[in-house]
Order: structure tokens, then C-alpha cells, then sequence
């Protein structure tokens, strides 16, 4: 728990005694290799913080194309945030590419904290800024930038997921067929 | 100011003194067909809420090409969030489509209401929650769908833009060509 502890104290500093009342609402679990975490189709009940490991999250379209929408690391959150925020059926799906363990979560702690605690809100405010901001990025690649760009900017910003990543999965999050990709390696 | 007080008290109900401490933190502006509200290089100082009018926000790549990020109409929220939350200069272009009139802001604004109110803080949390899921919503589609199941997206989502907006633009932001677009409009 000492890691959400210091997560969350990046932006938000904690009591000793703030903490025992979060973290009882957090549980721990341990994730194995190609297991799924949630499943097209399911309740998207929980949300993820990863402690360790390595996850994907994605969707696969009607002809069984997969597209992989994030991956997650080492104090990344995760979760289907569509169907978990708008309490729908999950269209996407989470599954571990490296064993490890997440604390899980749900939407009413989500929200029973950023009630009680003003600066648990305010922790999650900031941590949505700046994924709203990572998106918008994404977004903006997607529709402008070149492959050589996007695996570019794809190595600046995870250069350790260069390599714990199968090149087939980079492929698939950067939109590139693996010949591409092969292409960019050997470069 | 009563459209902003509507907007907010859709998800934090608020005193009169309340909002009296609010809306002195926010400028009316006249905005005109074709102005600039913001341009790629400047300070992205401030944050727009609209009132009335549209606007496009949208950044040209290196060879000269528009890509529309968003379009914003009333009670919509709009700037180069990347740069705002980051104190950066802007990538983005915003331009007034139909006249109108904004309310501007700046970061310092929302974190000082969102630090002195919580329930303001719940405010920004649940608008950038919706932000958040609309833009994953968006790569999702980018990522897989055909330009017929984008166009239906659209129409579903804003039936009304489809008639105030040039159809130029609305192929710019489907990231289709316009003969593309024109075939669907003929369907």
C-alpha cells in the first residue's frame, strides 16, 4: 500500500490517519500472465491501480481486429473509464502482459473519498488534467502524424516499454502493420 | 452570467453569495465571424466558455494541413488544454465560425475556486471526467471505424452542428476527404 500511499502524496500530502481510511477501501490482487482483468461485456465495476506488472487494455472491431487503446505500468490506473463512469457494460478488455499485483477499486470509493476528503478530489481532478491531456495528444497524433513520428514520440515517452513489449503489441498500439515497425527498429 | 450559473448548478447547486464570488472571476467578450481567439505560439493564458456562436479549435500540420480537434458551441468549455494546464505556448488554433459571445478565464481562476469551493472542485472533477471520456471515445473511433460509421457518430451525437457547419469543416474533422462526405450526405 506504501506505493499508492506515495502516489496519491505526489499531489496530495496525507495524514497517517487520511491513509488508514483509504486504503481499507482498496484491495489487493494478485494478476497472472494472459489473465483478464475485465471482459467485453462485463459490469465495469472496478477501476486498477497497477503495482506492478504490465497490462493492455483494448477493443477488437466486428471483422476481430484488435486495437489496443492504452497499455499500463507501474502506478498507472486503469479501467474501461467509459463504461465505468457511466456504469454501462464494458466494450473493452484488460488483460496482464506481465504477471504482478493492482489494488482494486470501485466508483463509489471514487467518489465517497473525493466527498469526505477535499483533497482526495482535488488528487483526482489532477490526475484526470493530465489524462485529459495525454489524450488530446494522442488524438492529435492519430490524426496527423506520421509512423515514423508516432514510434518516435512512442520511444520518448515509454523508452522502458520499448522493451518489455512484444513488437507485435507496439504495432497494434501505434496503428502500424509489424513490417513498419521492423523498419523503425532497424533504423 | 445566468447561462454560466445554469451550467455549473447542472452539477453543483449554488448560493447567490456563492456565485457572486464566481462570476466576478470571469469577462464577457464579443468574439466576430473569423476571429482569433487564440494562436499557435501564444501564451495559452486563458480558457473560454461559450455563450453563444461557434468555434473551431483545430492546429495545421507541417505541410500546411488542418486538423479540426473539437468545435465548441454553447455551454462548451474550450482551449489549448495542453498549454493552459501546462503554462505552455498553444499548438492549437481557435477561430469563431458563427459570431457570438465567451466568457474567458484562466488557470488561476480554476484553481482558486476549485481550492476555496469544493464543490467547484467536484465541478472541474465531473466536467473533466465527461472530457476525458468523450476523447476516448474519439480515439476509438479513429482507431478503428469506417468514415460511414464516423459520419453516423456525428449526426448522432451533434444533429445540430451538422446544419450550422460548412461541410468543409465537418469533413476536416471526420478526417474525411469532402467527396467522401458528400456521398454520405446523398445517402
Amino acid at each position: 500500500m506504501e506505493r499508492l500511499r506515495k502516489h496519491i502524496e505526489q499531489i496530495s500530502p496525507l495524514s497517517n490517519e487520511e491513509f488508514d481510511n483509504i486504503k481499507i477501501l482498496f484491495t489487493k490482487k494478485r494478476v497472472l500472465k494472459n489473465q483478464y482483468l475485465l471482459h467485453e461485456g462485463d459490469d465495469a465495476k472496478y477501476e486498477f491501480f497497477v503495482l506492478s506488472g504490465l497490462y493492455k487494455v483494448f477493443f477488437i472491431d466486428e471483422n476481430g481486429k484488435e486495437f489496443i487503446l492504452q497499455f499500463a505500468k507501474e502506478n498507472w490506473w486503469m479501467s474501461d473509464y467509459q463504461a465505468f463512469f457511466k456504469e454501462k457494460k464494458a466494450t473493452v478488455f484488460i488483460e496482464c502482459i506481465e504477471a504482478g499485483e493492482v489494488l482494486v477499486s470501485t466508483l463509489e470509493t471514487r467518489e465517497k473519498l473525493s466527498a469526505e476528503l477535499h483533497k482526495m478530489e482535488y488528487f483526482y481532478r489532477i490526475k484526470l488534467t493530465n489524462g485529459y491531456v495525454a489524450l488530446q495528444q494522442r488524438i492529435k497524433q492519430l490524426l496527423s502524424s506520421t509512423p515514423q513520428e508516432r514510434y518516435e514520440a512512442f520511444v520518448k515517452l515509454y523508452p522502458d516499454l520499448l522493451h518489455r513489449l512484444p513488437k507485435k503489441l507496439i504495432a497494434e498500439y501505434l496503428g502500424l502493420s509489424r513490417e513498419t515497425l521492423s523498419r523503425m527498429y532497424s533504423k
